[in-house]
């Protein structure tokens, strides 16, 4: 078995069937609804009866998203995390995965099985990994996931259905990932971190993707429009109101903050509020709520023990965006983005 | 419109918004099937009634597949092909695609709209563009790929189902990719190349990827195993046989190289039965047939007017591979690796 080879070495030395076929036996055998997996030209499976299929990709790029000095079992799972987020936002049930990756030759194998392992701890719990490429980089290191989930076609959340007067909510607490990022950027000690903000680095690590408190909200049929916060509040806020045709007000007093993301903020002179909008990656909820249908919504929402969700405002008439502050309203923050 | 915006300029001066505007104005209205398109958080697709969903990803890396000089439509058609032609390996209708991009900030914006209309021109005749991502990119232009069929469950064609005795047939001419690609790496001009060659160029540069006869060959019942053409025919021989737990005997001298294949070879001095044999990227088909069904299987294929299919060799007991020249047994080429 080229799975029990060691992990000395590049992957140059193993070649591209062996370091399949180590991915392969790594991955173990795939669920019943999994037809064919990982080996040949396609992989197939069967949706549950009469759902739509949901399909998403996303890819971490080294010295982009990632650097290589870190812990790359985390960077593998959460390629597949930030996908599960995204089908989460749709309300679909995760159903299988793709891995596709660009390797620099002189890559240990040890570095592709951190990866690997990363991506499958999440995977076999969640979405189990079927197929994927293997192919050279002469560059950075790159991991390209696609997920892929079902849904029954009544149950689907898009950006686009939210109407004025809807309210917004937002689950768990903002801030985390961006004061994370950062402190990783700056190489801080753990040992320097209260257990708070610790809690942010582990959270940047580790996104919690909210399939399960999606899909709840998606069967409550109260959520008129729905979106990941892969690029921050600000920024789904601004895509959702968009869509949908309308404007939004928000409260900052309002907006859950993280307790390590708000100390982190406090230690080096940042803006918490600010932070916690406009920060990306958090990878949390952001639903529009038909007001009529609220009391469905939250008692969906209290099914996950614990995940909170917090109403920050509503979708306006109009174009506008409002951050309210004390009263005041502000220029409206704006999202990461790429380029 | 943004897609109205002259194509001066590097993407960082347009921004990631406006780039994947861009694109969704170039896609176009999605066909029926499409439930959701480009621009919420996931694709929604209905596969037809009682079909699986087949999937397969594969990527297309700056320098390693391609130069940046090149055509770049051809580039973006190719990154679509490569992963159809997996779907048709399978016998699977091809229903929707997703587009992954890793681009450099200095990339021109001509440069990714060339990318995506070569991309384009292929996904709105096959496999409509749903979904996709945007990254930047430190190093080289990457262009990653998934593509969704559907098909029957009793008409899958795996690698593994061959026994020994059936009989090996290869679609159309080998060894034109190969060519085009030495072509393309020495710089000939085309000027200097007679019509044959220069077909080769044009088949390394836009593969002709098998969906109707793969699709075709399904229906007919016939084919015990199936598997394309990607790293060469004896690669592919090699996969199907240890996938079926058989060996396979190819006869050398009933293998159809392409006209213009063979010219290049003996003008650089190659062998053209070995570059038809080890060479890459012909993305034809390989089937394995049961004697019994040939007929069947023929007046499947013969339905593809302008594609042949050749008998090239059979399964066999045991685990050797045999290429027979002249009626002696020679050793087996190896086919193309990534490292």
């Amino acid at each position: 078995m080229t799975g029990d080879r060691p992990a000395h070495g590049a992957i140059a030395d193993l070649g591209e069937r062996a370091l399949i076929q180590r991915i392969q036996d790594r991955a173990g055998a795939p669920p019943a609804w999994i037809d064919i997996g990982i080996g040949d030209d396609a992989a197939v499976f069967t949706p549950a009866r009469n759902q739509r299929v949901v399909l998403t990709t996303d890819s971490q790029v080294e010295d982009v998203h990632f650097r290589r000095t870190w812990d790359l079992r985390a960077v593998g799972y959460k390629a597949l995390a930030v996908n599960l987020s995204d089908l989460a936002a749709m309300g679909a049930t995760p159903r299988a995965s793709l891995l596709s990756l660009v390797l620099p030759v002189d890559v240990p194998v040890s570095t592709v099985d951190a990866v690997v392992d990363g991506f499958l701890e999440l995977a076999a719990a969640r979405a189990p990994l079927v197929g994927g490429n293997i192919a050279r980089s002469p560059g950075p290191l790159v991991i390209d996931v696609t997920a892929i989930g079902d849904i029954h076609p009544r149950r689907i959340m898009r950006r686009s259905g939210g109407r004025p007067g809807d309210l917004l909510y937002v689950s768990g607490a903002l801030g985390a990932a961006r004061a994370g990022l950062e402190m990783r950027e700056r190489g801080t000690a753990v040992a320097d971190l209260s257990p708070d903000e610790r809690a942010c680095l582990d959270r940047f690590d580790r996104p919690v993707e909210r399939s399960r408190l999606g899909r709840l909200a998606a069967l409550s049929r109260s959520v008129t429009a729905c979106m990941d916060l892969s690029d921050g509040l600000a920024d789904a806020v601004r895509q959702i109101a968009t869509a949908s045709g309308t404007g939004a007000a928000v409260s900052g007093d309002a907006i859950p903050i993280a307790p390590g993301a708000a100390a982190w903020q406090q230690r080096v002179g940042g803006d918490p509020l600010l932070a916690a909008i406009a920060g990306g990656e958090d990878y949390e909820l952001l639903f529009a709520v038909a007001p009529r249908r609220r009391r469905a919504f939250l008692g969906a929402c209290h099914r996950v023990a614990d995940v909170p969700v917090t109403a920050i405002g509503e979708l306006t008439k109009g174009g506008r965006f409002e951050l309210i502050l004390a009263g005041l309203p502000h220029a409206w923050p704006d999202g990461f983005t790429q380029f």
